[in-house]
């Protein structure tokens, strides 16, 4: 089961580390963290760079695809090396998957016109724009194609995903170990729940989930 | 605001990524990836690589010292260079917090004597061992000294941790920046709630969380 994991410059780590500590711990699991070339790329928040083991034009089997958002992503949705490579992967995978913007990517790569899909709460229309149906549910799936809604989703989409892979009790045992038993200390964590002077205060720091 | 988190080989990188991707947010933060000495480090998921920007032994300041659990961590519950960067780091930081098992390297640097704090449910009695008072509680502020649960439950403290360092406001921001809304699509994050058939899955993956 090989699980790949496309990264840029400017992704969100979240996004590939919450999914990935579920993945990682199915029995026989490989992950590939893929990039342009092998090397150092940096996530949004500048550091830790993580090392890309491979370059994604390199790999020639992909069981999972797993393909995070961030700046970075809504920065390369006319990167026509990049989109090639997701729908070459996609080609090969069982599942193609995204957390966050990481569906942007899949939008713009064509692979999901027509479909539901989700994205972060603030990236809905430019979902739309590339003919996808924005909804904002946590964890979309059609068919093969699985999208998660922003950066934190994707444990939820990964526990989801086990349970298909493997099955329920897999994924059972899996939430166990990362006792991922969440206990939020605020309700704020979608736009209909979080309070105004939160979304203003977003709003002055981020100024692309407010515009867009 | 510096932010340190020490990283070691067979760390959990989902214990380090999910508190990073809260106080990262933060406007004035800086966070430092510090390790024995720089260069790559593999959490213990094998892959990615991650790249120690600097040797905790040459960092003078720290206001938040982050330290991240993982079968490494209770490897290293003897290495006393690194418990004493631990003591040392404590003693410059405003907060020191810990996530999973990384409690288990501030209760044998000494840190944790006649305190009550949390861990990975499978180590509250090394917890023990070293003078404090295990609690299944997701996040444990003691003064100064703040630890969380199991890997996933990084991401509840800092948030937490954000509110004391600037108010409800900037951790409700941070939390919808990250869609932090969690629906975990089962119930099974904590021992008390997992069904019998997956902790015996797990104890056949993982002897460390049966034994111990």
């Amino acid at each position: 089961m090989r699980i790949v994991i496309p990264v840029f410059d400017g992704f969100t780590a979240l996004d590939a580390i919450g999914p990935y500590e579920v993945l990682h711990g199915l029995p026989d699991a490989q992950v590939v963290f893929a990039a342009e070339r092998p090397g150092p790329v940096r996530p949004d928040g500048g550091t830790p760079a993580l090392l890309a083991e491979a370059a994604l034009a390199d790999l020639d089997s992909c069981d999972v695809l797993l393909v995070p958002g961030g700046p970075g992503a809504r920065r390369r949705l006319d990167d026509e090396p990049l989109l090639e490579q997701i729908r070459r992967l996609h080609e090969l995978a069982q599942w193609t998957t995204s957390v966050c913007t990481g569906s942007l990517l899949l939008a713009a790569a064509g692979l999901l016109r027509g479909l539901e899909a989700t994205t972060h709460w603030s990236a809905g229309a430019i979902l739309e724009s590339y003919g996808a149906t924005y909804t904002p549910r946590r964890t979309v799936f059609q068919g093969r194609i699985v999208t998660a809604a922003g950066v934190s989703s994707g444990i939820d989409m990964a526990l989801a995903l086990v349970e298909r892979i493997a099955d329920r009790t897999h994924a059972e045992a899996l939430q166990l170990l990362i006792e991922y038993d969440p206990q939020p200390p605020f309700d704020a964590g979608a736009p209909d729940k979080a309070p105004q002077a939160a979304k203003d205060l977003l709003a002055e720091w981020r100024p692309y989930t407010a515009t867009r």
